[in-house]
């Protein structure tokens, strides 16, 4: 028995938040592939971690509401860990919609290429942009992000193509993330494409020795990310970048089958990436190799949505019991910042259920992420990012297509989206 | 020379409003199968009309911000007429989104049925559901509609399947339409589904001869809708159903050629319906009969996007020089609520260009609803319902995947949602 709210109340002199009453309330993973959901359900953090979770009744009673600094009424609502977005180029600049008529109008990539389009169209974009400009433009986004329930996002380079414009651009990223109450994580990509005029092997010879080396004396990049793609950067080359990046103390994730199977999966195993991504063209021995190393795979349902293409082979991964994480992929060819409509793309293209989508779009993209501490979900220890949404069951993230239904969003229990 | 806001002032006494500054502004629909754009551009209503459009020197030199009763900055942003959204079943009870599970873990329509799910299931959600839940949904869903950029919205009956609860759609649509800056028009689709133990046949005597009379009697609904396809109506009993419904004074609309051309479209034109919607079937001679006939084509890619099938043929009328109307066709089985979501279907899905997709959820729209009065458009004497979008072109519409863009919309020249 306890006396509940006195002066033996756990929490005094602690920042206490509670959100109550939720109709589901997703806790995290389960054994399978799928969630653990809670009905009538509320949880409670104590300075921004989650310290209990369970049906609303339990946690208010030992919890109660006249002692929480912040208390949301759920009731009606469905609430979910914070979105874990593990792979964006979300710092751009420079707009490309003209191209995305141009496709459909039935232009080429060869063609948009030949025309000037495509990513060195950025490339020229970002390197004449201020670093201001970078800031805010991220920052625009992150907002939009945040607005759709985002609380971490992956963000890459790839954009600068030098080493000069590279570290700018992870300025920009630092200096965005900095000032945002979303989780920002960097990911140098200089191994995103060949810049103009310029020889593939040379260029990889500049990532190893000229790029990466200053990125790892500034010191802000997380991991290091590689193109593996024919006609970009093949897989020996890969493999070299990303083993040079390791030496910095950068960890692997690579872009891997996306338009073919050029070995991407055997070099994620082989350099111990902790994420593919795109995975389009991978065969059942090319998703072993994957799970058997401990890399997460990724799927981007936007950019085959927005390219008019095939989706990948999420079933294929979940029916052999593996996770599969889920991202925007959001560039100026894929202008998507909403992980509820990503969900909603791995239903409607990939057929994930809804509560595969929403672990895709939470733990499990913590995991690509590296972070399989807690984030993505909303277990006792774990920061208290958490969505709440204006749905009555978390399989209405999927189901609706079209509309936003975050009604709040909560980073480490502090409310910074209503 | 005038001398701008003195006493000679035109709108003294009168109720304006300006929009100016607009990095584009969408006048109305062109000569092709496109849209007027104007570049640095402005409007000014006056009593809710579009009184003149234009550059933003234009409008202001005539229409003075000093003499604005309302005015709104859209420097930056791009100015669109308020989106028609010409056919939906927005009026529903109960929740079918384990129908959406169902499907993705491969149940067929068949399944479905059998479980007891589809169309007959929202039948009996909507007869038990008082009339107070189906004003507060359909309200709800308005709310949704007018924060995505609808001024004007067409809802079907079809729940009902009997006298007394068509009728009481009816009521509930106007009575929601009444109190909703919406324009809300009602459309009878008594013949939406058979009811269950009955036959087909018995059926559409019922609805011409109890359900007809009962709803011209009420005097709500303005349109007559049927569902002609295989293994619903044919198309003599549609046919019948059009005329008895014209007798009464309501206008033909028809769903026609979703899963197999029945003859939908020669019912379509032989009736003088307004317009035919889904036409997933529908060949170039059919094409040609509903064209030839002034009946409007309209396309749902909603539907098609989550039920994973193939997108209508939009780009065949369009190449043939016609005009293509588009809608959410919002039901329970199509969660869609944005005619800005519409737009992006429309390019990626059916490869319509950014412009054409405009065309297609404003004044081609209003074609489909009989309305070829400025409706959808802010050509001078047109109703003032316009959407100023938080991006920079109206390509970004279509471009922008899942975020809505919409930061005010104004309905009669009254800014009722920011
Ligand atoms: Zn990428
Ligand atoms: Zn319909």
């Amino acid at each position: 028995m306890r006396d509940s709210g006195t002066e033996t109340d756990p929490v005094d002199g602690e920042n206490v938040t509670v959100v109550y009453g939720a109709a589901e309330l997703v806790v995290g993973p389960d054994d399978e592939t799928g969630i653990v959901v809670v009905e009538d359900a509320a949880f409670a953090a104590v300075d921004g971690r989650v310290v209990a979770v369970g049906s609303t009744e339990d946690v208010l009673t030992e919890y109660p509401l006249e002692d929480a600094d912040t208390s949301i009424d759920a009731t009606g609502k469905t609430v979910l860990p914070g979105f874990v977005d593990p792979h964006t180029h979300a710092l751009f600049a420079g707009d490309r919609s003209d191209e995305f008529v141009a496709k459909l109008r039935g232009a080429t990539y060869e063609e948009i290429l030949a025309e000037g389009g495509g990513i060195l169209r950025t490339v020229d974009a970002v390197r004449e942009a201020s670093d201001d400009e970078l800031v805010s433009n991220l920052t625009d986004h992150l907002d939009a992000m945040l607005a759709h329930g985002t609380t971490t996002v992956e963000v890459k380079t790839g954009y600068g193509l030098d080493t000069e414009t590279e570290l700018r651009m992870l300025d920009a990223i630092a200096a965005a993330g900095d000032e945002h109450p979303l989780d920002v994580i960097p990911t140098f990509m200089g191994a995103h494409a060949v810049p103009r005029g310029m020889d593939t092997e040379a260029y990889v010879d500049d990532v190893i020795s000229d790029q990466l080396p200053a990125v790892a004396e500034q010191g802000i990049a997380e991991f290091c990310d590689v193109f593996c793609e024919r006609g970009v950067f093949d897989a020996d080359q890969s493999r070299r970048i990303l083993e040079a990046g390791r030496e910095y103390g950068l960890t692997p994730k690579i872009h891997a089958d996306e338009f073919a199977a050029i070995g991407g999966a055997d070099v994620a195993a082989a350099v111990g990436a902790v994420s593919a991504d795109h995975l389009l063209h991978t065969d059942d021995s090319g998703r072993e190799t994957l799970v058997d190393a401990g890399v997460t795979p990724v799927m981007l349902p936007g950019t085959a949505f927005g390219l008019g293409a095939e989706y990948a082979d999420a079933r294929a991964f979940l029916d052999a019991g593996y996770e599969v994480a889920l991202a925007t992929d959001f560039n100026p060819n894929c202008f998507a910042r909403s992980m509820g409509f990503v969900a909603t793309l791995a239903s409607v293209g990939m057929r994930m259920t809804p509560h595969e989508a929403i672990r895709g779009i939470t733990s499990a993209a913590a995991n690509a992420l590296g972070r399989p501490d807690g984030t993505g979900t909303l277990t006792p220890g774990s920061l208290a990012d958490a969505v709440v949404l204006d749905v009555p069951t978390a399989t209405h993230l999927s189901y609706r297509f079209d509309t936003n239904p975050v009604s709040t969003v909560l980073k480490s229990g502090v409310v910074v989206h209503e």
